[in-house]
């Protein structure tokens, strides 16, 4: 049975993508990225938290440089006005990649140390036409090429459990499956849930659609 | 005119290869990578160096848990003795991997702020069939095809200017461009050149071969 790395952000969806592989796999590792996102500390507080109760070891990755050329508003101080919805606004470079490249290392240091092979799970899932450009089938198979290419045995896969799902498919999967919505965080901002922020808006939108009621979100 | 982000650790053929480039494009910026390897005090001395003679900027990037979950000899204290040029302790799990997403990410960020275009130069080279993983014209494809999908307009280039040469035919190429090559730092250990790790040897054997006085090595 392999391992698995778990790209956790304490948001609704890599806590579903968790929840979902969980037991498909036998040691579990949560990757926490602070790259100076405004509201690390209660994504990080969630993070551990579902570490917790999945048993699984946290681990944080300090990435601040790409806070520091990040153009996002996620990483910018100021008030989050409403109709903030483009994808642009909300965009760190190369975010993705920079957090599967990272986990691929990881994955590789773990299989050279203690000859243990890991999975990559990253919860990403279908955004539909306005969607980030590392959010998509053909992003992580090119990923996927790339942990090929560039590890010394060629043997690491990125797994990407929600990629056909969109988010009301996730709110109804990790309703299945349990998952304690009410200590996900998926608010960009600190001291949130703001209800403003692209983040809010979609999660929002998508449980009044789903007619289910948002405990940690009641805004 | 395009602009570079030249991935140079102040060694030999990422020097010789901003020397290559370096008419090519119009603004040069030296990336410069500390994760903990231990010569990271030569290198970015002449790293600096170079970038002054070049009149390019320089940026040092801190990737310390690279150097936290690495295997490699060059991440680690104690003595290197001789017969150590098996490159699986030297390699970095997936290093020019982690390097290259950084520096798309730094360039996707240029032209979010400014509107600049920037290529990424790597130096990597054609090293025979003892090879790092990560140092193939096939290696350099998936990155390029990856940054087509990672990034939001995918209009970034990964450019592997050495990537047919082997080691003699660098120094021929650095010699031709008139490379200070006693500024170059190429060892893995600090307080070098140590003379027995994989890069003293090699570029030790390539410049006997050539018959070419190697100053700053002159062991």
């Amino acid at each position: 049975m392999k391992n698995a790395i778990i790209l956790c952000s304490g948001g609704l969806d890599s806590v579903t993508a968790a929840y979902k592989v969980k037991d498909e796999y036998s040691k579990l590792k949560f990757l926490f990225f602070d790259y100076g996102q405004r509201a690390v500390k209660e994504e990080e507080k969630c993070c551990k938290e579902i570490a917790k109760r999945l048993e699984a070891e946290f681990i944080k990755v300090e990435l601040k440089w790409l806070g520091e050329i990040s153009t996002a508003m996620l990483n910018k101080e100021g008030e989050v006005k409403e109709n903030n919805e483009d994808i642009k606004n909300w965009w760190v470079p190369a975010r993705n990649s920079v957090f599967l490249v990272n986990a691929l290392a990881f994955a590789e240091s773990e299989f050279l140390k203690n000859k243990e092979k890991y999975d990559v799970i990253i919860g990403i899932k279908d955004e539909g036409d306005e969607h980030m450009a590392d959010t998509t089938p053909e992003f992580v198979k090119k990923v996927n090429e790339l942990a090929k290419e560039g590890t010394q045995d060629g043997d690491y896969e990125v797994v990407a459990p929600l990629i056909e799902l969109d988010k009301t498919d996730v709110i109804k999967l990790g309703k299945e499956l349990k998952v304690p919505f009410e200590l996900t965080y998926s608010c960009y901002i600190e001291n949130g849930p703001c209800g403003k922020c692209l983040n809010c808006v979609l999660r929002k939108n998508s449980f009044n659609l789903l007619r289910i009621e948002d405990k940690s979100y009641a805004l």
